[in-house]
């Protein structure tokens, strides 16, 4: 009854280059399932790995003031714009995971001016939703209210690449009609899940 | 740290008339809690009670061919499309328990087209959105569209109609800022909420 | 030549329940016609009821700062933002009688900032098309702006509503392709429209 | 109480140049009154007449199958999706002279779909809104939808030129806030306006 | 291989009236080459010359502080916007020609946030976009803001006017398919066309 | 009187790491200057290999049937629709060289519906303008109008993943108001520079 991973062939984990087949394996092992993403990307070992170390670069730094979970909002608010059915699914439980808030997800996705966040956050997500639908129009004084609420310079590029980096995972996870796993919509949701 | 339920005072039960109590205890009796959209509308007691009429009258019904589960589907898909987090929250949740699949309303929420539904529900949703975002261009073709799928004319009344009124409710639920219940949230998530 | 008043079958006004029967003879002798837009939501009784029930809440009652013809001027503000014709000649007829301004309803369906209105009623009519077009973005400064106009909570709940429900009959309208009487379209034009 | 006529200063009739204040002594013994638009343009003499001329050209040739009742249809429903005040309400008052019809003009601004006209003018206006929203998407099939309806290559240019030349007039009259006569607010709504 | 220049037959120049014969052949004597619109427009001699009026007008006069460059920049802006391949190639080129800037007019086209222009400019555009784009909300603020940079009265009309005519012209422009001369591409951008 | 290169800090070529030193100084042997990307890019040099592995995959490959001038029209188009001065100047630079055609970049980057292109690369653009654009209703209609000109599946796959990568690139360059070098607006205009 359930829709394909994706509209391209998903190669099968063992047929995988080493490195794509040790990162799965290792996600795998921490998640306790794959993320369709990582199999459908790999259709195309090349770009995949361009993708992953480009998440990785933004998502598992250490430098900067955006915590995790800061992060990981401005991917739901974003790919929620975006329509990206996937990625709103997969990272707003990765959004409640690290926020340990359950109800947070839906509320950024459908309307962070409600969510239970504060101004630092939203003036973040006003900043990316402009970089993710109009970006030809920032100017200085969209820096100016990020810098008003703490944001550095190496925030600001974080806050606009993590953007622009998922506007290409939403485009390519739209167009191959990208699956999210079932057990991304009830991750995070249960208090046993914020323990870990 | 939470939002208030609502921008305006929301009464007390027991000050309520005593038709708006006795809803309000029997939702409370039935849900466990008391959805605050009851509360916050109650505000205003006469157009409460309209509001409750045109809903019962459209969600109640027993005549034609849409489920319940598929009105709820118009409510999140269209609540989704006017920003309503109260709206794609709490009827999220009753989309879930009346449809007993558990991953639906993110999936209606986020972008219907990727959504475990059928053809039918596709058109129906998608007459819905047309309603919602340029009801003036409503067209003949749009009606054929429908009744390829077997929408009667009742129904097709009843698909506007529910678009027309969450839309009202929408709006207003934007304006009160109005808080979704923490249960609505988790409901019909797990395997026990559809038991019942 | 004319269209037909509805998409759907009208009732005969012998027909209808009690009630609704009373209200329309009722609205014939003070008008001197029976506006479509009562025959053609009888056709669902339950649902014209409360439709009345909520149009009388907002735009009969005498408490709160807005004159009638201010509150039409929202309805026929937002009617026009929503293409719906019977609501644009209908309320644009009772604009020009509550206002006794026979030019205003063309003014304020067409452009309302160059309408013959003061700041107060810009002010008020901006907010309405705000919650008509993106209710999701209303935030504290659309508040605060209204309120330097000395309007009240309850002004501001009531132009939000009148916008909602009309948002609602708009729709309604539009998807019944309801056809305005001929009447409407001079009523209020003449100087002695004016007198009573 | 009423806003001026234009931004602009506004030149006394006997203070033109020879032919314009000729054109205008001629529209006002056949209108009875001065339409604003030939004030405030005459600011600029050259500009001025280069409007008339182009006017003219268009809209009093005698050549092609569009009636001046089509012509002036295009302009009516243009100007609305222009939010021009002045072209509304001047021109919907040319269109129910012409046309004899005492509702068209509000119908066509309001929504086109909704106006008692035929096939005919409807292919016609969805093109003319075309090329005023979206020229730059016009593509053979639109041209092949107006030949179905009987329209020649000289018709298709005559909706195309009057649709752009009176964006530009909406765009001054904008810009101005060229204030309509109080005139033609009532012109052809009454029987009598249609016997000439 | 070339499209034609126009949709509708091109008119020999020995066969036009006298005046826009002498006019073409003037501008091929200086240009080196007829531009296509001459052409194409000719096709409707009385409109042709309302035009070129318009145009020398509006761009050959002295008066004001609008040089010739900012009025090209404000054409090849605004027809950028309305998707015009022939006013932006053949403007683009006259604004790199008057503006002594081979660089000019991709970047005003592209994107004039980003373009080597002063503050004054930017100021010009914007309210010349908003004029092409949304003049109905033209506002008080917006004539603010251009008097700050200097802007007078006859200044603003220009702007506006200017906006308002190519916008006509890029709406027929579009709608014949008008084909820019291959000479517009290059002109302006070795430095040699900048030496007269 | 130029506006730098980036917002942020451009490294120098000598202290970048050795891989994107060498690449850098590549680019720069073979075009004879180095593409202002390469440097503002490499303020991050992990984000800047991910960027060139994706590009160099996707535009390096000579499998599938698009051409090198195919692709990088699709940037073209693509990043004019996202305002992208950086892209549409670069790439512009690169489609005039690769298509050997002086005037294409300008024709696809105002409006490819008239440039001057066969009917496989009209629907190459419109599918991928569609991914740009609105990428949640990509539908199998959408493949099916490819594979009627006889795109396959690593093709659309191409075309969608070509136009995400760019609106990521142009979103990060219009957040960094990444200026496009001098040279890139004169190549490929000239017909010596189509002899390499």
């Amino acid at each position: 009854m359930n829709k394909p991973v994706s509209r391209w062939p998903v190669p099968e984990i063992a047929d995988l280059p080493e490195d794509l087949r040790q990162r799965i394996l290792d996600v795998q092992a921490r998640a306790g399932f794959v993320p369709n993403v990582f199999l459908a990307f790999a259709h195309r070992p090349e770009e995949a790995r361009a993708f992953f170390a480009w998440h990785d670069a933004l998502l598992l730094k250490d430098s900067g003031t955006l915590s995790r979970a800061e992060r990981e909002m401005i991917i739901v608010a974003t790919s929620a714009a975006n329509d990206c059915l996937y990625c709103v699914v997969a990272h707003g439980a990765l959004l409640r995971v690290y926020a340990k808030q359950p109800r947070l997800a839906d509320q950024v996705a459908t309307n962070y001016l409600k969510a239970d966040i504060g101004e630092r956050q939203r003036a973040m997500l006003a900043f990316a939703l402009k970089v993710c639908k109009d970006s030809g129009s920032i100017a200085e004084s969209d820096f100016a209210a990020l810098r008003a609420h703490g944001f550095g310079d190496d925030d600001i590029w974080d806050i606009a690449a993590i953007t622009a980096l998922f506007g290409l995972s939403n485009r390519m996870a739209n167009v191959l009609s990208l699956r999210p796993n079932d057990e991304f919509y009830l991750l995070g949701r249960l208090p046993r899940d914020n323990k870990a």
